[in-house]
């Protein structure tokens, strides 16, 4: 078993970085904050005795040897940037839970076969810059680098200025490791199994998602002087663009999601009708043909909602990616750990996306959940248990270690 | 009559001061594209004679003086400020018209018994700070100078220490002056007298406003792997309230508008739903009984879609005037003026709110309006023609004339 005692000390004193307004934390991809945090993360791997490689994409990957210099890697990997109002755990978890089996594996004085790696992926948030998990897309040849470089945040700073700017542009390829399997350990962000009482989540699929990006386009026009008639309101078409898409996804249960993040009018005074709004629109639901059929009809009728008020729209799609079916060896070994290690277990969809959804594309690759309080996430009042930070990270070491072979 | 290419100069030198990105207008009080408008505002009434006059509001009035030392003064007014995307004539036409009558008066040699003063409001648009027509409404009385003060914009910096900084903090108690009359001349900023192919719009009423102010509250949550069924979706109250408010304006057709202009997600990431939503609702027409039935239902509406939604919230006033109707004398003086000086003319009601509206309360008060192009404004495409301002301020000037006696 992992020293569970050490892992929570871990996530307290990643906690003190990018400290939030509410208790959570506030490390974005490429602040100040995230540069800090991989440092202190360099910090204690160089101590637990493992080299440190980064890519082109600032993706850190800390290396424990194994004793056959012909045997391919076993990763484990999850983020450390947050959402603006994040939690401790998001992620977190997951890179501390990989470095706690290092540590372990060094404690017991266990050699593996093969090399283990402890992986902190960039930009896993897709807060800062669209899409989410940019640096494991770019990984699986999903998403090319130009691109990723090229995408802005909302003050217009762009990914690749940034990742300079906090000096973590590593010399490796993007992608041209080779993995023998991929493990990532993270809360479930969802209330499944907190409901269900069970610590451990078998995670055996992802749900897909689509990030459709609306530019409406009105006419800025005074809001008391300009009679209803003749308004051509971006603003109000939002609106009904946002019911459309909340009737969608409820017309799609059970097993979709649909919902609005981020809103930007322009130029957002009491007193004018905006001239243009953009908004973000998330759509998820594990059936591929569902959510492709989702995407359809979201587009069209935001299309003709647009066009029936005068309102110009184009629709951008930033973010997707297909439902994935993680490797059914890998599964297993997840739920024989849980089942030999006494804990409770249930298989379960991830509802959020991870990097691991990417390392699908490459690798054997599997997940790992724990519960959170209420289901909560991407919010700083996040909380989880240490008894069950621990129990999935045991998991995590039985798996990693039947994987990795002694 | 007036010399129409001397103030059409004015118009485009100020015009250069804080420029927009469209061709029009950032002006925004406080600023110091604000100071430095002020400043070359100054330099003209100076050069033509007049002495300044700053109140604790940081309004400036500009005086001739009159013949009779016991008279009030006329008094011609309205704002140098601008909307954040704001046109080149707003408030401003009516500022230097009021400049343009004073170079009249000085090129004929003409003496008036009353003194004129011309007047530059300080926060007329009250996109930077709510209210609208801050300065004229403390003038009034209408408004708490404190008040004013700790208004915030959406930085969250206080009018009282934006108006220190940028060095406008004048001696003059505000409303201490007390006026003979009020002229304000403005552009239409709606599509009635273009239409109907007016030069001047006769200005007898203005229709009353509530500013509301909506604070939404839900549970931030993620997009991806929180269920329908559990969300709490500020987001999505804030849509249908929206869809509301545009109902209640159409069922109170004719002569009611509805509108939101400003919308502020938190924390405004894509994959998370918004924990907190504040959106602005702008309610005019020029009935009082309408008007206040409208807010009430909103008010009631709103609160009722929210709770169904389990979503808090809270609806302040940040801005209110009842309908206005103008001093029948000085209505009748404009339009005696356009009739004599052969402009083609009609009776009007102010879609949007002025200082006049203020002023209206503690003086007789009248307006002028000129049309402008496809009745466009609070854009920076807003247009009008150099014989449409100068027919608007020849009108201004005669009944100004009669109004502070030759
Ligand atoms: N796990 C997680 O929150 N990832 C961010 C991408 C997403 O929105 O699913
Ligand atoms: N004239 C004008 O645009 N005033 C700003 C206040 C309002 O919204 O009516």
């Amino acid at each position: 078993r992992i020293n569970g005692e050490r892992l929570w000390d871990s996530l307290m004193e990643m906690a003190k970085v990018g400290p939030g307004i509410a208790g959570g934390n506030n490390r974005q991809t490429l602040t100040d904050a995230d540069a800090e945090g991989r440092k202190l993360f360099q910090a204690w791997c160089e101590a637990a005795g493992m080299t440190l490689g980064v890519d082109k994409m600032g993706t850190m990957f800390a290396t424990r040897p194994g004793t056959d210099p012909e045997a391919l890697p076993v990763y484990i990997g999850s983020h450390l940037d947050t959402q603006p109002t994040g939690g401790k755990y998001d992620g977190v978890l997951g890179v501390l839970a990989g470095l706690e089996v290092i540590r372990s594996l060094n404690d017991l004085g266990i050699k593996t076969k093969h090399p283990v790696v402890v992986t902190n992926w960039t930009n896993e948030e897709g807060a800062r810059f669209a899409p989410a998990m940019l640096a494991s897309g770019v990984f699986a040849g999903a998403i090319p680098i130009d691109y990723a470089y090229s995408r802005r945040d909302p003050e217009g700073l762009a990914f690749g200025d940034e990742l300079k700017r906090i000096g973590w542009v590593g010399d490796e390829e993007v992608g041209a490791r080779k993995m023998h399997a991929y493990f990532e350990y993270h809360i479930e962000q969802g209330p499944i199994l907190e409901a269900e009482q069970k610590q451990i989540g078998v995670v055996t699929h992802c749900q897909g998602l689509w990030w459709l990006e609306v530019t409406l386009t009105g006419r800025e026009a005074h809001t008391g002087s300009t009679p209803m008639n003749l308004r051509v309101n971006a603003g109000f078409a939002m609106a009904r663009i946002f019911e459309m898409v909340q009737q969608v996804a409820m017309e799609n249960q059970p097993g979709a999601v649909g919902g609005v993040g981020q809103v930007f009018f322009t130029p957002n005074s009491r007193n004018v009708l905006p001239g243009k709004v953009v908004f973000t629109i998330d759509i998820r639901t594990p059936e591929l043909a569902k959510l492709n059929a989702m995407r359809a009809r979201i587009e069209k009728e935001a299309a003709a909602i647009a066009e029936a008020l005068g309102v110009g729209s184009a629709i951008e799609a930033v973010g997707h990616f297909d439902p994935v079916t993680f490797d059914p060896t890998l599964v297993g070994r997840v739920r024989g750990a849980a089942e030999r290690l006494g804990y409770s277990h249930m298989d379960i969809i991830s509802g959020a996306g991870h990097d691991a959804c990417w390392t699908a594309k490459v690798a054997p690759t599997t997940m790992i959940m724990c519960p959170c309080v209420g289901g909560l996430s991407h919010n700083e009042a996040e909380e989880i248990s240490p008894e069950w930070a621990a129990a999935g990270a045991d998991v995590l070491l039985h798996a990693v270690l039947e994987t990795a072979e002694i």
